[in-house]
């Protein structure tokens, strides 16, 4: 379930929303030589902490669903002012998340934890790359965390 | 919800669904001078109505989730005599989408809202396309009318 | 010979064009189980009479020769308000047919008899398709009776 | 819904799960002579007493989506000693569904009903071939039962 | 003009018609090391005395219009039992053509006068050779010869 | 009609024959900001006076057929000391145009007006280029007046 | 030489042939962490006692030449009821292979030791695949014996 | 073994060799629908008779190896005046095949049963057709016949 | 020149160099929609100061000469703790610049100020992205800053 | 050294700059049957004189070194009205020269001795073509020539 | 037949064997101006004396067929201590010669008498040189000779 | 700056250069289980002894400029009898590299540390093979000493 701007953001703080795609739940188990020892839940209540410092209000999404995820897109239409996403295993074949992406009218940037150059071929190319501000990638967790000091500054 | 036909086509008259797929929902929302001013709620209206006039009865679908267009068609199987769909995104990258579609056994046709031949060349090939017996595109919310027509000619 | 407007059509009615391509002039006797098995007079035919009735003054013209094709478009965007093209075998070849098209400056319509997407991969590529109003394929002689209505309305 | 080991794994036997992927629901019903006769609960009966014989407790997952078919994969990492997918279409279009299969740590296996090495180009690669321990196609309903075979010797 | 068999072919010997492509009328004159010394005439009026010997008469058609090619493809459905075509450099870009000698119902033979494969890659390729029968090629004039052996003892 | 150099070349001038291809003939009229405002016929007397200041006769063929341009090709080995064609859309797919070309004796231009470089891809491969003289594009109708020159110092 | 089951194969049990391929006499010695620690003797008399089990009797024939690869898919054409390949390195460059399998009128199995999908691309085509009945690969020597298991069932 | 010129070819008559490649010793038995009912002992003894017709005298050679194969070849650079060499499933594959007809100092033709351009696209493609003098392919065995004609000419 | 950290660096914080690639000196001038209005040398003062905040010592370095950023990034190697690099036009065409990053022994970030992804094609491979820590595009001049930021955390 | 228009033109003349690539310093020396016989000093004079006719400064730059060439390239951004570029060997490779020339405002010219397109199909991509005004080759040392003359006119 | 070190070598001097591929036994009589004039005798016979003054004993094996010379390269695992080869034609389409190549413990250079990359496109990929030490091209007989230095100081 | 002949070669003996390309002045610092452990200047010493056996004078130039590495090959147009040259990554990317060695005119020989077809597929096309007599690679700093053997030998 996509938690919603609309019950959470009391305050007229900014509401950001933080997207993670397949796969991130298993942050922290899932090669952790490659993606990092932390948990998707640590990794989130420190974006939340930095957020607050920023003056940001951040709420998090991830699931395995790319219907989902192209939900949680459409929401965050409604409900924010700037998106962060790692689309993960999508991002090399999801011409329906990137076509969401296109509808969103505020700063977005998208985030790879792991440098996708140096990997497979397949992941070379992003269907999402060509509808954001701006790609970070290869930074790990950290990622997340400048692409909000990003968002900060343009928002 | 996908809404069966034994619930809601009481009458004698032949039950067509019509799919639509990922980001549709934002129709008159989304590129408005490529994709249309009307809503989806909107054109479906016309389309109801429009079937009346045809003598057919018209369910309609739509979702950003694959599995659920997938599920769908495979209901349609059961409950229609007539189908179109609009895989939007999942049009270019859907296997499954397309190996659905190849076990409906009635007419179909595939619409698409704008001309995607005059887009991006990722959007020039279709794993639907083979699988129905038509396919319009480049002609609007007045697409779906017109492959209603020829449903209704074909039944 | 291009039949054209200033000779034929005395009435007020918008003149509509159909250009038929190569090898349509054998219809009803090339491979009837995909094309269909009406002659390309007995389609014509019924296409004058459906222009009747949508108060049109429908004319046609056929040729192996691409040069003639080019040559009755070019006459079109004189004499026509709408055109239909089924550009058969120069669709995939024929850069000159969609210089030609480029210039035409009213809605226009591809149609394709059979479905293309469903043949060898050289019939999937269009170099016309980004030139026209909208395509429609597979749905036989009916889909310029399509067309014809979608003409109807825009005009 | 993932039926987890916990509740239906009373006994210390290995829990194996097979995971099947869109359109395999219409076992039976869909181009029988390519895919057999037997429907999806006649074949899963079948293996369930396969795996008594062998001593090992065999559960069940089928969707269309291919999120829960990542959530089961993932489920499976943590109450599954071995795992036999069939990710049908979604074979060689998901990324997503091969990032979960790397995580995986026990022995798995990829089967096909059909001989895709003999169908369509599009379906002679996998995404998910890479990251399972070997590859059954063409084999029909008995590739699984094979399979079934093969994890019962490994573990 | 396409001579045709009515006005011509009195005698009730099998008619053949020899379909002559682009730029052939050059022949002797064009890279006489590579086509030959003989003029199209000359090559013509071998062909006429061996179709004699055979007890075949034979037609000659030339043209640089594909257009006009197609005309004498279609005309020889209805007038004549063998072909034999030379498509020269439209072989390797007219689906038309190709198109075309699909709906021919008798025995048709493709020549060329060079080894084609022995030229640049884009002459690899033809349209016609999957419609034909058979494809001689690199045989010189010959090849016209040898082919039309081919049709006496095939008629 | 070619105009040959026999009936219209009484003065013992070099004879230069300007060949335009497909669509030439709607200058001025077709995207004139890309391809300039003014006729071909202007474009072909200011060519005409600028022969005249070379001391060249210049004549002038325009066709939207492969068949007739190849034609006055033929033709031009005979009767002419120089060659400038465009052949406009056919120079990305007439094998057989630049077979006809590659029997041309003399020194030939081939000219175009756009920059075909910074245009679609599909137009950045020329059959023509290879045997001609040299190419200029990009220069607008002064492209066929820089060709002239260059004829004439060559000649 | 291949040794033939007129000499071998007395009883009336059902014969069956396994192929190696080139380099698979050194099993054992080659790679052993990719292709296991036993000889290909070692497996052999492994799949020979299988046989038994399962009621067939198992001739066994390797070798390094494409030749007499083929030479034995001919012979057992004539005196076996399945065949059993693992064509190694001319898996993925023998046409002939295949061609000589596309004859094979009873039950094959392509087995590889290795997954080759995890290995090399050109490793993932092979001109064999789509003349068998099914392919095994990944499961070691193991693959060998499921495919004898899978050959008594459909003998 | 090749049977050499020297022990067989007492008389002064030309000397040529017949090279069936792999698969081909099946010929009568191998889908005859395509490649006909005749065995390749029948086709050897017409062309035996048909070569004393024409002055020659013709050996045959057959092999599945690609290395026999080369040294037919090579020993028919000594002992003939003219080749005729079908390499069937080592035509797309054998760049050493090739490598020894480019050495072939006479006349020689490539022959193929069937037509292999209305085959698979990987038949498409041959190593050898730039090494001969011609092509002849989709003639059945009738084409063997006319390429001894031919070469009875160039002799 | 190259700024060595030898004369500059008296303090014994930590040197950072930041290398522009080719035309990165006419920031501000160059498409200032797409790069920003700022000019290279006020880009580098705010970074300067960024870097004083942060108690890093910030060098740069410009060239449009692919030798003189190697030379730079071997001098790297001897004087830096971290790196940043923006290879402008080279990204996708230097493979010397992307061995000289691979030589680099410390933490290092490929900046872009534009989204490249969203450009032409080939700006979408990068030779660099392998060899470095990790890549920011689209962020603008701030990307400069964000990589800061990450290097005096990675330090 | 660039030579720049601030020293050396005095007189209010319009300064072009003809800007030639790497081993055009070889010119007279290099394929002379290619490139012609001239020395570049020789070419240079001419054109110099040329421009005096012309009423233009003609300023000449050649360098090997890439980072020179756009150097000079930025530089006439600054003193000259119009460019001619030979860019040699880095036509087909250097992005960084293409982005120079992007930059440049006034109208330019590409210009290659000798044909490009009837060579090695590396050399008939070019990165700078879609960033100057237009493109001549194949007209040997005359084609700065008329390069020169065109830019006269549009000045 | 492969003459085997035990029989040959009785001398403690390290083994080193040289394979000819196919039709390198016709060496001074194939295309000499690219192969060079000596026969392959005569160029053991150098190779032989070269060895005697390196200390090395070398024994020679030339096939035209694949599998003889995997059976050479796997007995020479057996004997040697140093390989040489020249795979010829099956350079660029065997991956089982290439498997072999795999297994050979000691040092080993590939050696092409001609330079493949002045050749033909398919001629510039090897199977082969991936699994061998280094490789030599275009420096003629000389280059097994170098090679066999090579091998001298590695052993 | 490369060291001209005229300077340094006082002695009649032939003058040979040793180019080495961008970051091989890295040698015995990068990778050193790739590229060894001697320095550059290690091995250049080497070199100018087995210069000094084989009567050679050699020189070195290392650049990690393209043009610079031009300059020095046009150099060594006028004073050298023969040229090794490493082109390192310009190797694959370098078409100016290429056309400078197009123009050289002695013996000349392409040399790399590293078995570049053991690499990445980038690295296993060169520009410059094609214009040098022979290549050699994967056989470290003794490379360079067999190329000398061979000019020694060439010269």
């Amino acid at each position: 379930m996509v938690v919603s701007a609309k019950s959470q953001n009391k305050t007229p703080k900014p509401f950001i929303r933080i997207i993670h795609g397949p796969n991130l739940n298993l942050l922290g188990q899932r090669e952790p030589e490659t993606y990092g020892y932390q948990t998707l839940d640590e990794v989130n209540h420190l974006l939340t902490m930095r957020g607050e410092t920023l003056g940001l209000t951040v709420a998090f999404f991830q699931s395995n669903h790319e219907g989902e995820l192209i939900d949680a897109i459409q929401q965050s239409i409604q409900d924010t002012e700037g998106l962060i996403i790692n689309p993960a295993g999508l991002t090399h074949t999801s011409v329906a998340l990137g076509d969401a992406m296109a509808v969103y009218p505020h700063p977005s940037v998208e985030v790879h934890l792991s440098n996708i150059y140096a990997r497979e071929v397949f992941r070379h190319h992003s269907y999402v790359s060509s509808h954001v501000t701006g790609v970070l990638c290869g930074l790990g967790a950290q990622g997340y965390s400048m692409a909000l000091n990003f968002l900060a500054e343009k928002i």
